[in-house]
């Protein structure tokens, strides 16, 4: 690491450990409003401990980083990372010679080869070595699966139009950087001020579309580009619509997940697995969002691969047969209450982390340990991937459990790969749409006696007491659980009514005892029928492909001292050609010869490219190197070859004979470099990398 | 091969002999009518030559299969293979449990396992030994791609509309429903009628909107489904339309192939090639087609995987090097001759075909040589693939020279691969759309003294004389080649005018001396500037994966002989599922023998499957060989397991450490099953396969 790269990379982790804490603050906010109806209060006790930590961040930063330029190096890493990527083709923008589009990028030939790596390798470790079923469903979708998801009717995000020009813009967009701009840059807002901007980006995630658009308007936030009046906030779908045949009459989305086809499949993948329980069924592909105003290069787009993994286990047994594998992993975690108290990730065994409760299942636990040795095997550096737990008001009102693997990039902490227990909501939700009942069954050995709660919501009842709620009531009352359910039963026996909390319609109502009957009942049942939980790992593959990129990107000076080269220390597993073939110097001998090796090579399916140019051999190398490929063969005898491994820059000699099938070898795994090193005749690299 | 299958297979072949040969009557009256102006003339003699055609076949095919029931057979074979593909969930109807949306399908688990080693192979045998460069390019793509591409303006069907309830049909489907329904079932009809009727199937292809409209007024076609009265054919365009970004401005589609994608990309990578021709792009991924009315299960759907190859190469230099390997292979080639003259396709050797001319070029029979070799190795049968060239009017005006990869299948001879010499159009239409050159440059050792055609439309006499023609005489004017160019300033020269077809208005105009001014002048150049041609070869995956389902698909009795069994003959290469792994009894010594042999497989990525269900083998094997997995592991010993290969049935026993290593080994063609048979003590199968 040279001191360029040091630097910046010290300047990185600095500017992130102040996001995170924002984060952090920011979290702990969030929190203290889930547990504490009083939310002014909380907002005020959480800001006063933000003006304090923030003060002390910045007194850190400034004196570390020097200029307290932290963000301007991230952004100069970034830049030169990301120049290297568009130089080389590792991406293009798409339709490029036509002005592009935003949101959209092609993966050039180099980018192409790691995606299609990464995608193997994850064949490999989670379809194959965890025998998944793997299924491909179209893009296009048809209404009706959607509105069962609710894609159709929440997939959105709210959206503000310049009055003039139509533009539109993300409505949280431009409040978050009023207020981040007036806190950075105007240094004559009062105390009072800056905590109020403060308190206006922690909570305006969860503001109405008719907050916002307060905010808006008291801020006299206007379009950027023209400065024009803006619309209200209003939401935006953002699935790309289209429509299916020639009627018209059959709308239809481009997927916004691979999911969904999973779970319109469940009945049939569940006979294939021979009605069995647990099993895991898995799709790689593409998936849309037409994003409102895309930020962030490649990280926010409007198109992208996902691979996800619906996991149906039996809800009252979610143990896994492999958790002990993974079990003593130890790795970087963020669990709820460590968010809540202000706390950093810190290290904590996984086998812990599930034996606490801190995760809250063995199966999520397994998936957690098995994703981390997936992100870190690909290149991703430990120290920067962290697993977050979701704070109970982020999650979904029916999850049980959600963990996103998050990687550091000079835009900070990216959610990568979401870990969630979504339970039976998207099984039931299809369920109930298509009238198809995609459940589970477990036979008993013999029958056996049950004692079975029977809730009867009483509707002609609940009808003239909630008229348009009553469906509401009696899906609520029918999903309490038994203490629930006996709790009601007791209080309306004792009181004759009782306080319900009615979470769909989100406030409370009073039950009447008339309105709902509760017993038990004891039966004799053969088997048990239910719907099978989900545990949901869900993979964005392009956003882990640009933290590898960043990850994996150094700089070394030239032998000559006089520039800085650049290099991807990929692994071989994704590295997208494992090996370059130079003849030494342009004779036809040699590259007869490099030709034999490029056959071989071929033959063992290691991708590789001869570089027959004049070129110097330290030009050669350094090209190779821009591009990430780990091994280079140079054929300098008519019997012999030399091949150099890239971040060492150390030179072996071989046969011609062996050429292939060492550097397949070692390209695939089979061999560790320091295996070779110690096997083979060294060579001395001086004269060649100074050419 | 059992008497059933003999006899499903002899009749398909029958049947499908007589669909060539009607094909191929078809065809040659399309190039007589190529050939003649008077097309009335050629369509007379043509409908003689068919109707004696005609009538050989029907004799030969009612003499062979006994009831003429060859249609009917095939669709009993199809159908045959259809319940065992859905049953065993290779492919399974979209968003089933809501009835499914027409044009749709999933890959389920075995189905996708094969389209993913098909697609591992095609990068394998392409990408890789071709040293391709491959990209991977959004679906979405903005409308001025595709109208530049012409997909905006000409790709479309002809559509009717029921009156009344709005319905879509292809016109072309019902005239020719209409056509055949007629001829197959209608006896009373003359045998002029009968004519008449032939005619218009042979020649529909060409009809203009109008002309399709007035033969289905003529023929009081209606409505299938209502009987109602139906609209005027007018075009639909194929493309799912959708709009990216907020606006409602900007007007996408999902692409109707990928080959675009590269096209718009060209520049970038001929630099990232070094600026050297020829070099060849790749890609795979999702096409969309928005069917007026799908039909043809799986051959004709909405969305589709492509695998897309744009092979640019110097105009004046179509050499292959790597022509020799393939030059000897001789397969089924349908040149457009033998279909002018009502031949068959027969065995051609590819050198000879391509010295002879008959292949346009070295790299166009490159490609049909290496994508023979590609598809006979996934294994489709090499006597039912043929090459067929396309007629004169069959392709565009642009293309050089085309040939299709034909696979017959129960639906005829099904198009799979497009190979097409496209010479310059698409980096031209690009350049001209985008202002982007689009261009290759050849460096000359030394500057040439060369004598360059200088052709100068007169724009002003031509728009006088052609008003808004006047593009299209400069386009045409310039586009002539040396010969055609120097005959015409001889003939203006002469006689003052000249006649003049301009293609792309469909007609002769008079050019007369004071239009244009030919001329030759010397010029110093330093390098040649042009744009590259690219040859295409265009792979639908999905059909090619249908077809050889079908090529794989056969039945033989069970042991008891009292039911036939399915099986699957796919090659190792292409079989979803390697391996089955068996214990003999349950119990648990076999279950955990079992189970290593399992994690062996998985690390080195062999897929398999264990099945620890108490079933009689007999039923676990045929179980097995419905999906088509070619080797089975029993575990009946603690030290030993017996390996059973598919097709043969034979059995061999070896140790249990050495299983995993042996079924790999053959599984990934390191070793043939005749290698293994010939190593191993032999296990009688007499047993095992009678329980």
């Amino acid at each position: 690491m040279d001191a360029t790269e040091q630097s910046l990379r010290q300047s990185l982790s600095e500017k992130s450990s102040s996001v995170e804490a924002q984060g952090n603050a920011v979290r702990a906010l969030k929190a203290s409003r889930a547990a504490k109806p009083d939310i002014d209060a909380a907002i005020e006790l959480l800001n006063k401990l933000k003006l304090e930590k923030s003060a002390v961040e910045k007194e850190l930063q400034s004196i570390v980083s020097g200029s307290g330029n932290g963000s301007l190096n991230r952004e100069a890493f970034r830049k030169a990372v990301v120049n290297t990527l568009e130089r080389r083709l590792f991406y293009i923008p798409s339709f490029k010679i036509y002005k592009g589009v935003a949101g959209f990028f092609d993966y050039g030939p180099p980018g192409c080869a790691i995606k299609s790596n990464v995608l193997s390798f994850w064949r490999q470790h989670f379809v194959l070595e965890e025998n998944m079923l793997e299924v491909d469903c179209p893009c296009v979708t048809p209404e009706l699966v959607l509105k069962a998801s609710g894609h159709v009717d929440k997939f959105t995000d709210l959206m503000v139009k310049d009055k003039k020009t139509g533009t539109g813009y993300r409505a949280d967009h431009l409040l978050k950087d009023y207020c981040t701009e007036k806190l950075e840059k105007d240094l004559t807002i009062s105390a009072d001020k800056a905590a109020e901007l403060k308190n206006v980006l922690a909570v305006m995630e969860d503001y109405s579309p008719e907050q916002l658009g307060a905010k808006i308007k008291e801020y006299g936030i206007t379009a950027p580009d023209t400065k024009n009046p803006l619309s209200d906030p209003y939401p935006f779908n953002l699935m790309f619509q289209t429509s299916i045949g020639p009627s018209g009459l059959a709308p239809g989305y481009m997927r916004p997940e691979t999911a969904q086809g999973i779970f319109v499949n469940f009945k049939d993948l569940y006979y294939y697995n021979g009605k069995k329980l647990p099993f895991a069924a898995s799709q790689i592909g593409q998936a849309f969002r037409n994003e409102i105003s895309p930020r962030q290069g490649l990280l926010r787009v409007r198109e992208f691969t996902l691979a996800e993994i619906e996991h149906f286990v039996d809800p009252e047994n979610k143990s896994h047969p492999k958790f002990p594998d993974v079990a003593k992993l130890e790795f970087l975690m963020f669990p709820r209450e460590e968010q809540m108290s202000g706390q950093s990730a810190k290290k904590f065994c996984l086998g812990e982390a599930v034996a606490k409760g801190t995760v809250n299942n063995e199966t999520l636990g397994y998936f957690i340990g098995r994703v981390y040795l997936f992100l870190t095997r690909l290149g991703i550096d430990k120290e920067r991937l962290r697993f977050r737990q979701h704070l109970a008001n982020e999650m979904a009102h029916y999850a049980e459990d959600c963990w996103d693997a998050e990687i550091e990039s000079s835009y900070g902490w990216i959610e990568c790969v979401g870990i969630a227990d979504r339970s039976a909501f998207d099984l039931r939700a299809h369920s109930e749409n298509s009238n198809v009942p995609l459940v589970a069954e477990e036979k008993y050995a013999e029958p056996k006696e049950v004692e079975r709660l029977v809730i009867t919501p009483m509707k002609k009842e609940l009808g003239l007491a909630f008229k348009g709620n009553q469906k509401n009531l009696v899906e609520s009352l029918e999903a309490m659980n038994e203490e629930e359910a006996m709790e009601m039963k007791a209080t309306l026996e004792s009181k004759g009514e009782v306080e319900f909390n009615v979470c769909t319609l989100k406030k409370n109502v009073t039950i009447k005892k008339n309105m709902v009957s509760i017993s038990k009942e004891m039966k004799k049942e053969h088997q048990r029928v239910f719907t099978p939980s989900v545990i949901e790992p869900s993979f964005g593959i392009g956003r882990i492909i640009y933290c590898l990129y960043e990850h994996c990107f150094s700089t070394r000076p030239s032998k000559a001292g006089d520039e800085q080269l650049n290099l991807f220390r990929f692994p071989p597993l994704v590295a997208p050609i494992k090996c370059t073939v130079f003849p030494l110097v342009q004779n036809q001998q040699f590259e007869e010869a490099a030709k034999v090796i490029s056959k071989e090579l071929a033959s063992v399916g290691i991708s590789h490219k001869i570089d027959i140019t004049g070129t110097s051999i330290g030009k050669r190398y350094a090209r190779t190197d821009e591009l990430g490929v780990p091994f280079a063969i140079t054929v300098d005898s008519e019997t012999s070859v030399t091949i150099r491994e890239r971040d060492s820059k150390d030179q072996i000699r071989v046969s011609l004979k062996e050429a292939a099938s060492v550097v397949s070898s070692v390209a695939e795994g089979k061999m560790t470099w320091q295996d070779v090193w110690a096997s083979f005749p060294h060579h001395s690299s001086a004269a060649a990398e100074d050419e």
